[in-house]
């Protein structure tokens, strides 16, 4: 028994002027709904088909008429220049040097300037606003009275002129239409504008089925440079600098009782990564551009739902303020969510969103050119290739976690020379109907022990820290999320907060993975004793602390980890670098290690008590060891680094932490291979995640199951 | 011209039994002074052979009979257990369980005791004496009322009961005599027995000329541990925790006006080792400590000069309170300094003193087994390659300092096999006194541009961070200082306090380079602005500020460096991991990098404004970076390794830091050789650095002298 052809739970993306393509590819993918993409409209012939109509709008776009009549209402953010050296009484700097001169414009007005700082970055003052003034016409600040040898800065408001997903697309695809400019909905005359242009519109698409938003008003930050040899200044999925305006933030002072000043965002030039751990006024203030977006936005739902239409909302681009973890997204009321995915960790992430339906929009995009800037439906790509890297990601994924629907987007012409292509994405359209049907018959199994990531986003960054992986994969925890999202294991994200707070008794295993001062270890969060204690109570009693790289990092303790103890290992940091090191014995413990496995040294530890287990070292340098505490467990490892194999390490010490067999029901004996079992139906799915041909035995409470030769990255379901 | 076979300036261990062979070895080796060694007598027939004879003597230890009447004047140290996490109401501690008994006893007598400290380390809190008690016979503290799944130390105080120096040679040297104890002059009762026994052992030693004191009173730190896996706990030659005694924790609160606690010393475990900033406690400390033993120090050494000897003293072992760059140094009143090398560095340090005589005792010492526990006078062992390569390291450094004397140390008939060391001895022994002839003609040139190494400890650590090489080497200005002790360059150590204070317009180049956080980067010293004011002010105006790993590295601030600004490159932190980098291109600067140079990389950069040139470049990474700053340079290297080359390379940039060319007069164009001018004497000595024949040229101001073939290793000297 295995995969079946099927139809439904697919969208796509159709294209004026190949009609005959579109309908021909709707039917052999099994489609039962067609859309436009981000720079193609549909014909009367497809929309009149009988397929349901997805419609993509991106509200805040593609109005420059209004817009140029209203560029006041432009969306803006904070800039800061580099710094200047004063080597004179005073210090000029031109406030756009160092930034792309199409994207930004700056905001001189006076509501603005009241916002604008000048800094002694030697100090870290600022400096009163006596002492600069600026020069309009030549867009200058002149600072006055500097001290010599001193640096300095200035912070200012400027206009985004150029809209950034459009100015991407711009470059990457060659687009050479008018700059998209986006427009402002902070203000009261945009909403009026925007609310109208939407009702007009669901006039005006009778046909369309589901509005699509791209996503609602407000795009991650992505700063560009003036320089092309640093282009990218910064660029932040989960941040909120571009949603920043002195309105927003007037506001913001009314209702917090306190202002926000440019340094708030500018913070030293750092930025607020999402990647460091949140400070109060940040999380304030994305408390509140969180409720204005989505009581506006949910003017903008309830407008589409008036037409009779659902209403998805696309996460990525204009996202920012749609968490779909926070407590507040089903206050929306989208009917669907949509997410593109290169990785497992973004089908967990659409999959456990609380809406009724989940959409993941499958790579690689049919685009000429892929986000990595390399070809893709262009000479020298190879797609095929690209969609198999890409569903060996998903699919393992989509085994533990119900997806509802798989699109695709782009220009769909593209594919007419790849009829490889067209064959796959047929062949793992009908994987994932097959897939998604054994969901709804029940869900599958899980391992009876519940893991808890811990870091200072919890919840609301449920499997992605922010962004692709390919942008974060220097971060452990994307790893350990990438790995986990394909195991069968329930996993919860809380936060420091969580940690004190909630029962921890629930969990078996608590993993806490990243470098030291960042979100994802815990920074100052590890200040608090209480959670010492907590967390040291909950190992002793049983549970099992899996730290990775600077877990539990703090400075201005005896130990580097605060839970050192736990762990049986600390950091070598400069302080300790007279202090003699335990010599250890490796420790085997049996099929934990799965041929190819391997744990790479990113952080350099040392035994605390010489007492934990050293299972894995490199180079002279512990990177995987064992310690016992109390009924419970820490286990360290320097880093992770997700692959196939590694994954299945992962796996294999969350079922030793937890008392499990490394053979435990319901577990493939071949780390190449994956499995999934879906009680109601009684049906066990096994999946090949290796380019060769593996054959595994599955133990099951009804017996052992043997698969022999399971084709490169195929899927095979047996009916127990 | 070249080495010419001359006799004086060599001391030779003598060693009883063997009469004909230090006699003979005396005579090949051009020997004026016999010594004894620690394990070692001198017999008549060698006293009255005619050479001056060096006695050694060790005042504070071989004094057993005297200790176990006076056991409560050994010497002792702050001791701090491991940590223990409370899973219940009290917690125990047997204070020795980690610590090698052999070294320590408890000292719980009362005035010990009120230097007792039990640490919450969770909270970072001292836990009051009423909630603790000491078991005398168990030798326990219980802790009671803990907080559950807090973390716990004792801090105490131990006696020393085994002088470290002795405990190490039974191991390596397999003696089994009976365990030497230190006795502490700090009580006035040890002082009359010293005194005594000085004087006594001057009347019964008329044969002795020198009396070589090893050292003065007080060991570097060196703390043993209780088990065989991790034997040693601590190791730091500067720190001076092995100077503590309740008496002088007492004398220092009566003189300075407040109390050092225990928790001054054992700083959360880490203690105050030498690699970090010192902090203001333990300044005061040490010039109080320093005080003492030079004023007591001073007594033992007139005694000396009252019979007509002289006084040397071995600079190593119970030396703390004895460094040499120390602005009392002078107040002992030596008349010689003996430093044993392995090292270049060692050799500047000991030339730089300032004291009649200058003696390096050469390595490898007469003994079976190295310092590194490798065969040495031994099956396995090769003294003469061994010899050959600390010569190597130790013979550039003689080119540039003037050193008076040499000689060996341990048991001679141990060369009795090895004719090969016999030579090669006598061959090195003609080179040094040729070297040092030409220093008493006069000094070689050096380049007309000075170079400072700031650091935390300046002058008083000139030359050395502390111990020995291969202890050290992880810090990345001893190769800076190994690379220096070669270079025909004036170097100056100078502190923060001397930078804010000095003229730095003497320096053409100035070198800080260590990790962040290092006494040798320079820690919290980086807050004062006025620091930054005037570094960047000396560099604007034509200095070169060359930074090493992360230098000048402070948080807080901006940029990670505080003076990134000056070196145009700033390190990769986390929270930059969102900002671009600066693409670039290469450098090339003529003939700057020796062929076979290498900058491995330590520290992650990345360019700050884009200007900095990169010269060198490692996976992606700059290592080696150049930047403009008015008129002077910011030059970043990401480590630096000594090797032949590289201190080449070091050289290079050192000259193209200070505007010269690289074929500067007086330089060789072959990067495995170097050379000295003497100019007093007209002389040019070529040295090959190298295992092979090298041919090199020297450019002078009366032309250019080609040097053909030189030897592996050779010198030659050429008059001009």
């Amino acid at each position: 028994m295995g995969v079946i052809n099927s139809k439904g739970g697919f969208t796509l993306p159709g294209e004026s002027g190949y009609e005959k393509l579109t309908l021909e590819l709707a039917e052999r993918w099994g489609a039962d709904v067609i859309r436009d993409s981000d720079g193609t409209v549909l014909s009367d012939e497809i929309l009149n088909s009988g397929y349901g109509i997805y419609s993509t709008i991106c509200i805040i776009r593609d109005h420059n008429e209004w817009a140029k009549k209203n560029p006041d209402k432009l969306q803006q953010t904070f800039l800061m220049t580099q710094p200047k050296t004063a080597d004179d009484g005073f210090l000029t700097f031109h406030l756009l040097d160092d930034f792309f001169d199409q994207q930004f414009k700056v905001n001189d007005s006076a509501d603005s300037m009241k916002y604008w700082q000048v800094f002694d970055r030697t100090t870290g003052r600022e400096i009163s606003s006596n002492f600069w003034t600026y020069e309009k016409e030549a867009g200058n600040v002149t600072v006055n009275n500097v001290i010599p040898w001193h640096r300095y800065t200035v912070s200012f408001l400027a206009y985004r002129i150029w809209e950034e997903i459009s100015m991407y697309n711009h470059t990457t695809n060659n687009w050479d239409k008018e700059h998209l400019m986006p427009i402002d909905p902070v203000h009261h005359e945009t909403q009026e504008y925007m609310t109208k242009w939407l009702t007009d519109w669901c006039e005006s698409h009778p046909a369309t089925t589901v509005v699509r938003f791209t996503s609602m008003f407000y795009n991650f930050v992505w700063i560009w440079g003036s320089s092309e040899r640093n282009r990218n200044l910064f660029t932040d999925w989960g941040s909120y600098d571009f949603t920043v305006s002195p309105k927003m933030l007037d506001s913001f002072a009314e209702k917090y009782g306190y202002k926000l000043t440019a340094e708030d965002f500018i913070n030293k030039g750092s930025l607020h990564v999402t990647h460091m751990p949140p400070v109060k006024t940040q999380r304030d203030y994305m408390d509140f551009v969180n409720s204005f977006v989505i009581s506006y936005g949910r003017k903008l739902v309830d407008i589409v739902h008036n037409y009779g239409k659902k209403a998805y909302v696309f996460y990525d681009d204009s996202w920012v303020g749609v968490e779909p973890y926070s407590s507040r997204f089903k206050d929306f009321d989208f009917d669907g969510l949509i997410k593109c995915v290169f990785s497992g960790y973004e089908v967990r992430l659409c999959g456990g969103a609380d809406i009724e339906t989940h959409e993941i929009r499958l790579h690689p995009y049919l685009f000429p050119v892929g986000l990595g800037g390399l070809p893709t439906f262009a000479p020298g790509g190879d797609p095929t290739r690209d969609a198999k890297e890409y569903w060996n990601h998903t699919r393992r994924a989509l085994l533990r976690t119900k997806i509802d629907r798989i699109g695709l987007g782009g220009y769909l012409h593209l594919v007419e020379n790849y009829p490889d292509f067209v064959e796959y994405i047929e062949k793992i359209s009908n994987e994932f109907r097959t897939i998604r049907d054994l969901h709804t018959e029940g869900s599958p199994s899980t391992i009876g022990a519940k893991v808890a990531v811990l870091h200072s986003w919890g919840k609301l960054r449920s499997w992605t820290l922010s962004g692709h992986f390919h942008e974060t994969y220097m971060n452990d925890l994307i790893h350990i999320n990438e790995a986990l999202s394909g195991l069968p294991v329930d996993v919860d994200y809380i936060s420091f907060e969580d940690a004190v707070k909630i029962d921890l008794s629930k969990y078996k295993i608590i993993i806490n993975a990243g470098a030291a001062g960042t979100a994802w270890s815990g920074g100052d969060n590890w200040n608090n004793p209480i959670l010492e204690e907590i967390l040291s109570k909950w190992v002793f009693e049983g549970g099992t602390f899996i730290g990775v790289n600077e877990p539990s990092a703090i400075e201005g303790y005896d130990t580097a980890f605060r839970l050192a103890n736990i762990l049986g290992v600390d950091k070598n940091t400069v302080d300790k670098i007279c202090h003699g090191k335990w010599s250890y014995e490796l420790t085997t413990i049996d099929k934990l290690i799965p041929e190819g496995a391997y744990i790479p040294k990113r952080c350099r530890v040392h035994l605390t008590d010489g007492k934990a287990k050293v299972i894995l070292e490199k180079d002279g340098d512990p990177v995987f060891t064992v310690n016992d505490f109390g009924k419970g467990k820490g286990i360290y490892l320097s880093t992770f680094e997700t692959t196939p194999i590694n994954n299945r390490l992962l796996f294999n010490i969350i079922l030793y932490a937890a008392g499990l067999p490394m053979d435990e029901n319901y577990t493939t004996d071949n780390a190449n291979t994956e499995c999934a079992y879906f009680a109601s139906s009684r049906k066990l799915i096994v999946i090949n995640n290796s380019d060769s041909k593996q054959s595994t035995s599955v133990k099951t409470e009804s017996g052992v199951y043997k698969f022999e030769d399971i084709e490169p990255f195929d899927t095979v379901i047996k009916q127990l």
